[in-house]
């Protein structure tokens, strides 16, 4: 992947546009960095908020031009449709319930959609955006961050590789501890609402990129699950730490945390996968360094960029081994990615056979992993088939 | 709790015997050191094998008086309780299935029982050993050696004075490698059969060692689980990997995760608890640290003897911060608590409050635990209650 | 600080110039990264190679307006100043020989300067620099950027508020191996090169940075230095490794070991400092963490940030604790700082207090310091009193 | 080596006597769990305080006999030489000023001596030292205890094996924090007393094993070196804090730190080589681990009885990788070491060729060491040859 839109074939900078992530909105801000870091996009309209004034000032601020703030995705939607330059891809970074609705206007116009994670709040709206997906000619790109650091690329390709055999337990985990006590800020209160958040809690802010997490680096596709949620602080509605047992096609077993609750935890997303012939284990708080453990020989620390490191990993790499990327430059390159792909279809080429990012699939499995954990869990844990 | 046997009221070290233990055993020579290491023991008598030429041999290789190398332990413990100077305690080190038998001959003549875990291979005999041990006036001492860490004191304390608050949420774990391939010399070989290991493999080998650190730092009493037991390598009539969700009384839950197919994990015990105000984190494999990380606060870490260490922990500490003590040190702090009853009883007076052990209740809870995950597993992973 | 240019009360992005940093080039890339990732700079004029052909590949690659891609730094300066809409900052990011040649024409055009350390190849230069940077009314800023990590900025703040008490000892250090072994492509080409690098190898690459990174943080400053450098790749014309004693101003005694064939280190620029009080502990490979060891107290882990992090490092952090952040990040810290001082100067306002960058006169210290590592070792490292 | 005595083709466990190591001093029970760990040797006799009636109490403790508890080494000596089972080995525990006068008496009545480090508090009792074991048939063994750990053993191995190609740089650091402020107990007041420590503080309470520990690893043999000394607590009389630069015979270079006023740092020995081949990094409070860099392949970390571990290391382990050795088993192994080559004496028998322990040469070399430090720093650090 070329750093930088140097040598794309295209002219200039991918036009896009936002909706949501105004003032304030966490994950709006880091959609932008991701989007900028590489040069290959430029933002050139939004509709950063559901209240008319915010929506406004966020524009303002951040620098758009005044007739190409909106105050509503759908008003959005159809003029950039409509704009000779307008916006060839857009960001939808609003709480899980609205992902549907925003998305579905944008594909329906041709509109590649970048789309945060969980894809929907519920079951029926994932399942309608996967068809709405299918039946546009938009590309549909989920922000599975994670996906994007180059160590989870690494062992993915050893996985594939074989290098650690078959693959028999899976151990994944997201520990955070910031809804340890009850929370009122705007991030813990759409986040604990079963309205905006969905069903679950955990599960849906935070399994779910763990589960994705297991399964892009694995490949494997999960077969049943018996879940125990629970929520430990008084009067939540949602669940903010879950227990799940795993069980994979093919055979391969697997626990999976969730927790927001662990304290101690900031953002503990870790992986630890055992084969045949060997293990991996790689933690999100330091994701330049990857563990592997062939059986029988000393433990190995690959690192980014560093000696023995595989091209998956190093195509989407900017800087050299022992200088830390993190969390952006891994969110980054599912923006880069996405880029290659925009701009694939721009020239009316095909994507190219290495580009990866998280599809609308991954988004419909992500949901029905939450649905199947809320479902388990109010039936005691019984096992309960997915997909 | 003194170092060496300098301050006791009493006319020289412990006398020991030994049941099991012979060349090649791995666990026999472990309690031979901890027995040493303090100078409160002094080994005199030993039954050390199955094998009448491999316990002789095995009593002449550790410089035992001929007369006091038994060919078997009932015959041992027949004339040790006669003699004069017999011996006033036994260590049991024979594979499960025998714990129980050797453990009642000795209990009845009044000698004292130091015994490896698990207590025994099933829970018919666990009852009726716990029984035995009630009857008698000696003491009965079980060797889970991971309490004995100064660290595993110090979270226990620590738990117990309310500094995480209650606690929620218990991951524990214990990851092995070694039996990631089929594996035919001796530890293996027993380990792995149903009729001398018990029912359980990986559950029972290590699981129970996870289980009972986990109820010994929070206090905790399961109340029911659901197990997942699997064995991956071919032909293994045991389990090799076992994934546990655990339900505590109180309210508080729990995961527990035992394997011995994890490629790269040597003997990795490690312990995560949190709780309303606080998490605290300990692995066994660098057992001098123990992390506490009081909500909203930075993570401390705690050393063993180091700043802010309690008198739990340093009363079983020898040596200062920094010069690490190791496995065969907490073993010994078995060992030596063992010693300070023994010598209490000795001397007519009651077992000091401080001295802690853990108890033939403590090895019947861990019978059950491990019956019930096999059972639970049998039936799809159905909740069992326990106790 | 505001990442992102949204709330700064100017009319657009900086229009930012280069100088150097053509295709292949490393540290180009790193600065265009940097300037972009806040969305504070545009990148619109570079000459970007000494030779025309690669200046105006990269030029076009970069996608650079053909009438802004220049052949040579000086025709870039005049024809910029003059410019409606040229640029109001320039990065030289060339090897150290040209950084005065370069500098010096856009400092007396009034054009700000943002330029890769070290300050300039030899101290006749360097002094030269001083001089015009202080003749000029534009900004000077050096990117020594591993000032701008966020845990950095944490433990001067907490040095400078007395929390270790008086520093008594600096241990600092930059481990690097890529020299390992003779070396032929471009970046240790010149790096190696006394006529471009400068007198001092791995002093010059990295030890002025680690001699940097311990005054900023400390505040102290340096009295008389003991070297002794070595090469130890035969035909190598630079030190590759290199001893330093340090005495500083009031007392504090130091050491700083630089080397680049220490096979295993990546980029292993480590800090630890101790005082009367507690002790600091960082490392650039795992930035986001800074130890604190209060003296009689359990360590503590400080995190980006995480619990108890202060204004200082707050305020150049983009995301929560636990998302790790880079060095990307801690680089384009040093360019939203100039930002902000630029802002102000273009707003005719007072650069704000809490900004804070590296500048000439921080170049100009870290020149003499690799002048009298230099000349110490020829002496055979007897003291050499600097500044 | 065997653990434990039971292969021996002699007799019993070794008889030792022990010259200090009364109530409160730290050395002598660690010598004592150290003599005891591998059931090799038994106390018999002692003249454990300089102050009679703490001799008596402190022999009473230990469960001597009363006849062999002694008022003075001297009187120790001479009648211990002439019992028929008197003691075969000495341990000497004292201050270090008193190495020298009881050695001796030990070693001319040709009685092995086994003598905590340095090995005396001056050069000229150190040569004096090195005469006396040269003229006598009895043994000196000095404990530079972490020679004993497996993981320096392994490291040792490996540079012999050529596996980093040639040494070029060591990095060797001790540092300490209980010194951080004045202290009156009994080890911080004669450690701090040249008249009973040496005219080195911490070069020769902590300096003198890490330069023990870096020869004995590369084999290094020191030509001179440059020592900044320096006391940071007012009114301390020896260093508390040193910075020294070494040169080695063959031209590698390297730099020692030691300090005792460094908050957070408890026992942080630490040795750190490089060659053309590779790196090796070892860290004392966590010495079952070892990380070996091969040049341009990533890191591994070899574990104590681990996968790819050697033979050197392994002699001197007892129990499976990922089960944690210490402190005591490390200086347990000197003794273990010192008891094979006593065993060989007493019957007659060359001491086999395995057998690793640091000699009385060892000895004076540190003291030249610390000695040359001492005379470096009243020089202003100027190069002092050694040897």
């Amino acid at each position: 992947m070329a750093i930088e839109g140097r040598n794309e074939t295209n002219t200039g900078p991918i036009r896009l546009g936002m909706v949501g992530g105004g003032n304030d909105a966490f994950i709006g801000g880091v959609h932008r960095i991701a989007s900028r870091l590489d040069g290959k996009y430029q933002l050139v309209a939004g509709a950063l908020s559901s209240t008319p004034e915010k929506a406004q000032a966020s524009g303002v601020a951040l620098g758009l031009a005044a007739d190409r703030i909106y105050d509503d995705f759908k008003q959005m939607a159809i003029r950039e449709a409509r704009l000779k330059n307008g916006i060839e891809a857009v960001a939808i970074v609003t709480p899980n319930h609205v992902h549907y609705a925003a998305a579905r206007e944008f594909l329906k116009r041709g509109i590649h959609v970048i789309c945060d994670k969980p894809l929907t709040s519920n079951l029926t709206d994932a399942r309608k955006l996967a068809k709405a997906a299918a039946a546009s000619d938009a590309l549909f790109v989920l922000t599975h961050n994670y996906t994007g650091y180059p160590m989870v690329r690494q062992a993915r390709d050893m996985v594939a590789r074989g290098e650690i055999g078959t693959v028999r337990v899976v151990q994944v985990e997201y520990a955070q501890d910031w809804l340890t006590e009850h929370q009122d800020f705007k991030q813990a209160e759409w986040r604990t609402d079963p309205a905006r958040s969905g069903a679950g809690g955990s599960t849906g802010d935070i399994g779910t990129h763990a589960f994705n997490l297991a399964g892009f680096v694995t490949g494997l596709e999960l077969e049943s699950l018996s879940a125990d949620l629970h929520a430990f602080v008084q009067g939540r509605r949602v669940d903010d730490n879950a227990h799940v047992m795993l069980r994979y096609e093919g055979g391969a077993r697997g626990m999976l945390w969730c927790s927001q609750v662990a304290p101690g935890n900031e953002n503990g997303l870790r992986l630890r996968i055992y084969g045949g012939k060997g293990g991996l284990e790689w933690f999100q708080e330091d994701p330049n360094y990857l563990w592997h453990a062939p059986f029988g020989e000393p433990k190995r620390l690959i690192t980014r960029n560093g000696a023995g490191i595989g091209g998956a990993a190093g195509r989407v790499s900017r800087i050299p081994a022992g200088h830390p990327e993190g969390y952006l430059e891994g969110f980054a390159n599912i923006y880069s990615e996405a880029a290659e792909a925009i701009v694939a279809k721009r020239n009316g080429l095909p994507v190219p056979a290495d580009v990866v990012f998280p599809s609308v699939h991954d988004g419909l499995k992500g949901v029905e992993f939450i649905d199947a954990c809320v479902r388990s869990s109010s039936r005691d844990a019984a096992w309960i088939k997915v997909g």
